[in-house]
């Protein structure tokens, strides 16, 4: 008896893209809601992704020296207020543990919010000589911010994410290796998952508490909005000098070294949906869809369907494709919607027919185009046919960014553009965080970044008709 | 100039196995405290291991059909509470969050001691058909246990483990698959860390809380000690019923599902260390070592030394052997100490007159025997190297246990041997807890697990005469 339940449907995008995306998250089983309020699960499908991003990243950071270790999860009180700025960024959203067993703690424990304390104290015990450095760190793991609002992948109470954190002897080193984590970031985004991506740095305003700089890279979102895709922090030796990390250098004298961290999160996964996603569900950049393709036999009862079918999964499979194929008894039509809902960037439909004829239909997910290829040859077509749903993605997230960044040399023009349009606003900016200000609160932007590749549009800043120093990115961000 | 500094000593085992345990750890670089009392730091190297752990075992679950998902770290009380016996047993060493931010929380939340009621909740919310059956999950993290003792990788208050949960339609599948995962764990232990492990199931009252029966491998470590290793728990419907997971079977009737959980942790790396490790440090199974093979340039200042260390470098990596070369300006003499207390398998000696004649000196971590083998055939010759490492180890370990496990018959005897002796002490056992009490209180042993594997040893109970249930391994336990 053939199953004949319906894929459910979501909210059109355009009708309201916030339902849209909760609905494609929970609908293609990425993620559930837990019992606490912005703490969520991620499920089979959304942590395979994650997974699939771990491999990729995890690889490129080893191939920059970095050893991945593990810190504690607590950080007592104490040892959070050692860097100024740091505690006073991260104390007021963090969950404290107050209670061991049935005993009160003498001392209160944050469950970590970010890990430079609990990194710093560690270099700080184990570092000696110019010789142990660099020490380049990295783990995976979970961190905790008490936050008021929450939606999935974007803003969790609880998120996993990975932190690296690296000591170097010279500023310069370290000013270098920030950067080039950024690039490792940048290169992750738009090879690996077609999101084209903006390179700068932030703000003093908006820079990570205790840094000197951080570095930042920003995507669009279909909606247009910003998200802040991963940073990379460079520290100086601030927090060496808070934390007493030092070494003997060359000529034996102690010094401080100077550090950087840098992290991206399961945000990416709401990037990916957001950026690549459409009305009929969420669409997976090829390279970490848990499925790449799925074969889909029809007509499935006749002879040989099956068997086919098998031998096609057996020949991808041992290409190192990430395929399955659906034999349940659900009919053909619920089977595409499913797919396509679930983001598999191919389809492959295999019927008695395409099997006389030693061919199958390839059908992308982008595109939705339908193109018959020979089973002969059919490890290269499909590999071909991911290659080609990555550079659409990718074409289409360009175009669409490209379309929607604006230029203004007048604060009027600025306001005018956040009031009517939707996207990214480039300006010439004086610095002052005064600006920055009454931007946000004049125009309802924030700045994104100032991007490593400047252009001079005018020669002041529009706000405040100043002589201008960068060329900075707003825009309206998640 | 060369560097003259020295590997540190270690206290030898037959000293102080206690402290020989916690020096390797800490100077192989495996471990370091941290500020919270039984919390502890995974280095790089530890780290690493536990890596290559994650990456074989992930694959065997995989095979199984299991999936990875990520639940919350946070457990309220109240759910914590719902499976009676459950919350007896670990609600007494939960770490409690109780504030978030600035607010003092309306419930307070456990730290996740294990995640059984997490899952379950999950489980309730997306059942509906036998058709979603088996679901067969997993996940890797942290969990914490406030307990009041703690040594390294042994006993921590916070450590890396993976849990696995699953729910299948009846009893009789749940059973089987408990039981296959321990094969999975049992395996594991003997074929990747060379462990030789006993398989069984524990007593009532060793049993875990909330199972119906909880089956364990055992293993025996240098000092004759056991450690428990990994078990695998069978649940029968009991927490399905407490927390109310259901579904539709075939004929359309609400059913509860019967569940599993199997779990292992970085105290597998504890089992390793204090199973093969000796006086000059850690000796590390091939298949998990981070560094397999050292290669060491003798005299590397002489022309063509360096060179020729580097191609073969290359040659064993390209080979996918996860091999070191070490060119420091360190003595030689210091490199050899070096990783032999780090634990790596084999090493590789070349010198000038070696290159000369087309050869290399390897040397056994185990054995420390030395061989000269052809440069020309050098993979094979690594490969059959690690591979002879392996057996040794598992041959070792294997002689240890069969020469220290002792047979009783009476309770005069197992009181004996428990004084004079160490290691595991056979019997029968009328199954009651009442003796099972009295050898721990008289003998100062723990029922270590009633063996798959049985045995008969005699007719009755030694220790209160009645006819005897099962044969019973008996030991000292970690």
């Amino acid at each position: 008896m053939a199953n004949d339940k319906k894929v459910e449907q979501i909210t059109d995008m355009e009708v309201d893209f916030a339902q849209w995306f909760t609905d494609v998250c929970r609908k293609a089983q990425l993620i559930d809601y837990s019992s606490i309020k912005g703490v969520f699960i991620y499920r089979p499908y959304g942590y395979a992704i994650w997974e699939n991003i771990q491999a990729v990243l995890d690889k490129e950071f080893k191939k920059q020296g970095v050893e991945n270790v593990y810190m504690p999860l607590l950080i007592p009180e104490s040892l959070l207020q050692k860097e100024k700025d740091h505690v006073e960024g991260f104390a007021p959203e963090c969950a404290w543990v107050t209670m061991g067993g049935v005993d009160k703690l003498e001392e209160k424990y944050a469950i970590r919010p970010t890990s430079e304390t609990l990194f710093c104290e560690h270099f700080a015990n184990v570092l000696q000589s110019h010789r142990d450095l660099p020490m380049k760190y990295n783990q995976w793991c979970s961190v905790l911010r008490w936050e008021k609002t929450s939606r999935p992948f974007l803003r969790h109470r609880e998120f996993l994410w990975q932190e690296g954190h690296t000591i170097h002897a010279t500023a310069e080193e370290a000013k270098e290796f920030t950067e080039t984590m950024l690039g490792v970031y940048a290169d992750f985004c738009e090879n690996v998952l077609a999101m084209p991506v903006t390179r700068g740095q932030k703000t003093e305003k908006e820079k990570f508490k205790g840094a000197e700089a951080t570095y930042t890279i920003e995507c669009m979102m279909h909606d247009r909005k910003a998200l802040q895709a991963g940073t990379s922090h460079y520290f100086g030796d601030g927090f060496a000098k808070a934390f007493e990390i030092e070494f003997a250098d060359k000529n034996n004298q102690k010094t401080n070294p100077h550090e950087t961290s840098w992290g991206v999160s399961t945000r990416l996964i709401g990037g990916i949906i957001m950026t690549h996603g459409d009305n009929n569900g969420l669409v997976l950049p090829p390279k970490i869809a848990p499925i790449q393709a799925v074969i889909i036999p029809i007509a499935a009862h006749k002879g040989g369907v099956l068997e086919s079918a098998d031998k096609l999964l057996e020949t991808l499979t041992d290409a190192g494709i990430r395929v399955k194929c659906d034999t349940s008894d659900n009919s053909a039509g619920w089977k595409f919607a499913e797919y396509e809902m679930k983001g598999v960037p191919v389809r492959i439909e295999l019927g008695p027919r395409d099997i006389e004829a030693g061919q199958c239909v390839l059908v992308s997910r982008v595109t939705r185009e339908k193109k018959i290829v020979k089973l002969d040859n059919i490890v290269e077509e499909i590999n071909t046919a991911l290659s080609e749903v990555h550079t659409a993605l990718f074409e289409k997230a360009l175009k669409n960014r490209e379309e929607h960044t604006y230029t203004a040399t007048t604060f009027e023009e600025m306001k005018e553009i956040a009031a009517t349009k939707t996207g990214f606003v480039k300006t010439m900016w004086c610095g002052e965080t005064e600006c920055e200000m009454r931007v946000k609160e004049e125009a309802g932007m924030t700045s994104r970044c100032i991007p490593f590749r400047q252009e001079h549009l005018s020669d002041v800043c529009p706000i405040c008709g100043k002589p201008a120093k960068h060329m900075i990115y707003w825009g309206v961000a998640y």
